[in-house]
């Protein structure tokens, strides 16, 4: 083992090692970023999911962690910090605006008093155990995001963290293209890099670039302008915040997220807003619809966030009125398109008119497209490629990129969450899958349910229930009548004739087993049930009978 | 009443006026198509949505339905059929290829007995009642397509049903573009044009572009080829065969309903496949990868279809190997892209290289995009436009381009489904939204179960539920222990502690009403095992108590 660096990513059923990422060499453990996923359509009533660590409660492992680095201040690169550092205590360093964020999300799940936060900037270098730390800068949708070179015993592998090869961000801050080829000179292990656009074709678009789209709306728009994007989104504030101010225009902020973040970024100097651009929600609401701008959440059609609230008309201090034009500055997140559409025909019904991504100029991706993944790939040379952060589609396809760019296959590797790559100087071997892989968080539980609840979920959500509960006496007979309830099966109406039906299957099946000198059971209940059930519906709610 | 002509699309949640749309002239009624929607992912259970056509049941109407004509044979236009002739029996009319697809389904749901089904071509000329028929050809992605000219008492009304002008689609049967304008000649009242792409700028790629990407995906594949498409896509069919000819391979259909689809179009010759192109499936296995093609359905993500299958390992004829090429000929609907990534992405892992529409020519729109559109309005110029087939967003966007074109804003009616709008020869007026809008077929029943049933479902899916059955004696004292059952709410090692928690809540909720003098009801013993279980869980499943 002595020699080796192991390299673990972390995270859930769809990102692979987007979440979490340990790094172990010897006695010494590095975790780059503690993100949190949003669960699928079929993973009902589950809240988050966050990575599966129990690797590093194994042994003595979770003692050895030196260090939380974190990339940027997303929420699916720092979302399970508050149930991380509950386990494992170790610095978390991460730059002036991920630490901000960082902050404050432990004051509020009051955790903060646990941990230590240790600031740095790109450029700096890092020296912990054996490990030298070298953040760079890269560019994605929020400020102050970075990637990490890390010199190991073993060499010098390279964590592209998100980026994207952005020449014109909005904060001015190009990617360190410089300290990449620098890495590259002194000869780089692995390279670890993004591959969630890698269906992507071309190069993704500029902030910059949005800038004119902004401006392009706010030049057509006669009312107010609804802006909706992510709530750690700064970047696109930023965007927003530069049209208005050319446009005359003044800026609300909308839901407690992401005035949380403004706010954060702001005080850290990474948002530059006047005071007097901004004004809050009560005023603008009285303000002449030419002069104001509305940021809000809800971007990706979330029914409680404030645009969901506004397409519904339940939001208690703002309306859509005819002429207000809302843009979604946003891409759907695969599995929203469904909610993020309904949001937009409901916007539409109350007299909006509705800019999105396919329509207007409104959005460019934060992640590197297929031929800013190349540019990475020959700027670092690394000796063996890991693509990260996308689904298997993705890393797929940023393998065969690889390939394509003079990559052997062998020494590309495409692996899944919680599968173990160790490199040597000169090796690169895949072990085995560990057990395990993501931790569901359901109501106040972290791992309490699995996949096991969610499927009776499932069942229960095709079809409701039915109970019933029936006395005997014994003798074959029933005392008074069945208690019965139902929900989610059928209505109230039908209901009534088939539990009639029902009744009389169970006095037929409690009598049947009187005669045939055996004790009935709530199974054989549940059976008749299931089968009279079916036959008259063709559906199978879950059934529980108990017989007193 | 009289010399009005009314028009009411009817249909789901959705799209306006795709499935069904009801002309009305005085005595007479035509319907225009009776298809099916498939729920969005929070109508939970339910498997099918229809129109609600309680409209055409009111009064004496059924009896004056003249035809039910048909524009082309998909799901979403045809669907609804075997519900619909229950209730209305009026001829259905359609062209050759359509009616033998309707025959097939008639025959499964055991209809066929009651219909009488007229056959039609394009071109040609039907008088119904008041109503002259014109039904023109359009291309779209099944052959034997046609929109309907009608010309009515009160003006000529032309709907476009699916469409885009291909000039060059598989048929080699391009739109009946002459027939459009000889109908803007003799001056058309009105437009019902489909909407589906008006988010979509350019023009729509023609099937025959899709032959070149096709016969990319073909030259360099070197195992089997599976394509997966809609088991009515028909023409995707045909380009697959043609490049399977061009590249020495036979072709095998997995999947009944594409199997069916594919011998009715081979029948009626729609579909020009030689016998020796086809194999069987059982046949393709066995042969060498690089000579087979095989065509699925699945292309949705849907788990029971022959891809979700194959994906998980569980087809019981074929199986996924290394060196297979997977093609998606299919955009996502809306709602489907997680299925669809999650299955691509176990293709992956069971060694399958998977060609989607992002990353490969391997798929065409079967409708107009916003140039093609403009064209429509252009070739037809009707006085009035209705923009039809689309989401509320889509209509919009079509209504604002018809105010591009020229058409002034009150001439266009952006309405939603059961919005009736009436036509005189020189004035257009949208009526109120009737009450209703669609029905859930559900198991056997259709119309049985609505939102309140599906938002109980939404709850048990959110947190399950916690069933209570106990018996007192009437003086404050429980006998023996209450019954608990629980399910999709805490896991059973949870569920030990909490259950005997509630236990002694639901004794101290009897002991306290007798003691307070009152009688213990059900609701009670609910409201503490709320509270009980929503500070122990942060979770709110569904409870039911009985007391006994």
């Amino acid at each position: 083992m002595t020699n080796v660096l192991r390299i673990l990513p972390l995270g859930g059923l769809g990102e692979i090692g987007k979440n979490m990422t340990v790094i172990e060499y010897g006695d010494d453990i590095l975790i780059v970023d503690a993100g949190v996923m949003f669960p699928e359509n079929d993973m009902l009533g589950v809240d988050l999911i966050i990575p599966d660590y129990h690797y590093l409660m194994e042994g003595d492992r979770r003692s050895r962690v030196r260090a939380i680095l974190i990339t940027h201040g997303h929420e699916d690169h720092i979302g399970a910090l508050p149930h991380l550092v509950d386990d494992i205590r170790a610095p978390i360093y991460g730059t002036p605006l991920t630490l901000g964020l960082i902050e404050n999300k432990l004051r509020e799940s009051k955790n903060l008093h646990e941990v230590d936060l240790v600031s740095f900037r790109a450029g700096e270098v890092i020296e912990i155990g054996p490990f030298t730390i070298e953040p760079f800068h890269v560019a994605h949708s929020i400020p102050d995001c970075v990637g990490f070179g890390i010199t190991t015993p073993a060499g010098l592998i390279v964590h592209t963290g998100d980026y994207k090869f952005d020449h014109t961000p909005i904060d001015s801050w190009p990617p360190d293209f410089a300290k990449l080829a620098e890495f590259s000179q002194r000869g780089v292990l692995a390279l670890l890099a993004d591959s969630t656009n890698a269906d992507r074709p071309g190069w993704t678009g500029s902030e910059m670039e949005l800038l004119g789209g902004f401006e392009e709306v706010f030049r057509n728009a006669s009312g107010r302008i609804i802006v909706a994007t992510f709530a750690s989104l700064i970047s696109r504030v930023q965007i927003a915040a530069v049209a208005a101010l050319k446009f005359n225009r003044k800026i609300a902020i909308a839901g407690r997220s992401m005035r949380d973040a403004v706010k954060i970024a702001r005080k850290l100097g990474y948002l530059d807003l006047p005071d007097d651009l901004i004004v809050d929600l009560g005023q603008a609401v009285k303000m002449p619809p030419s002069q104001v701008v509305i940021m809000v959440t809800g971007s990706q059609g979330e029914p409680s966030a404030v645009l969901g609230r506004l397409a519904r008309g339940r939001h208690n201090q703002l309306s859509i009125e005819r002429g207000d034009t809302v843009v979604f500055s946003a891409h759907p997140i695969p599995g929203n398109e469904e909610l993020i559409y309904r949001t937009i025909n409901q916007l539409y019904r109350r007299g909006a008119t509705v800019l999105y991504d396919r329509i207007a100029r409104v959005h460019v991706s934060g992640h590197a497209s297929r031929e800013e993944m190349k540019l990475m790939i020959n700027l670092v040379r690394p000796l063996f490629l890991i693509p990260v952060h996308g689904e298997l589609r993705h890393l797929e396809l940023h393998a065969a990129m690889g390939k394509e760019l003079g990559i052997p296959e062998e020494r590309i590797a495409v692996v899944e969450n919680g599968t173990p790559i160790e490199l040597t100087p000169y090796s690169m071997t895949v072990r085995d899958r560990l057990p395990g892989g993501y931790v569901f968080v359901d109501g106040a539980g972290v791992g309490d349910i699995g996949w096991a609840e969610v499927r009776d979920r499932d069942r229960l959500a095709q079809a409701g229930y039915f109970f019933a509960v029936a006395h005997t006496n014994g003798r074959g007979d029933l005392i008074g009548r069945p208690r019965l309830t139902t929900r989610g099966f059928v209505n109230e109406k039908e209901a009534e004739e088939l539990l009639k039906g029902a009744e009389e299957v169970i006095a037929h099946a409690v009598r049947e087993a009187y005669n045939a000198g055996r004790e009935i059971t709530d199974g054989q209940i549940e059976s008749a049930l299931n089968k009279y059930l079916y036959d008259e519906t063709r559906k199978r709610p879950v059934i529980e009978a108990i017989i007193l």
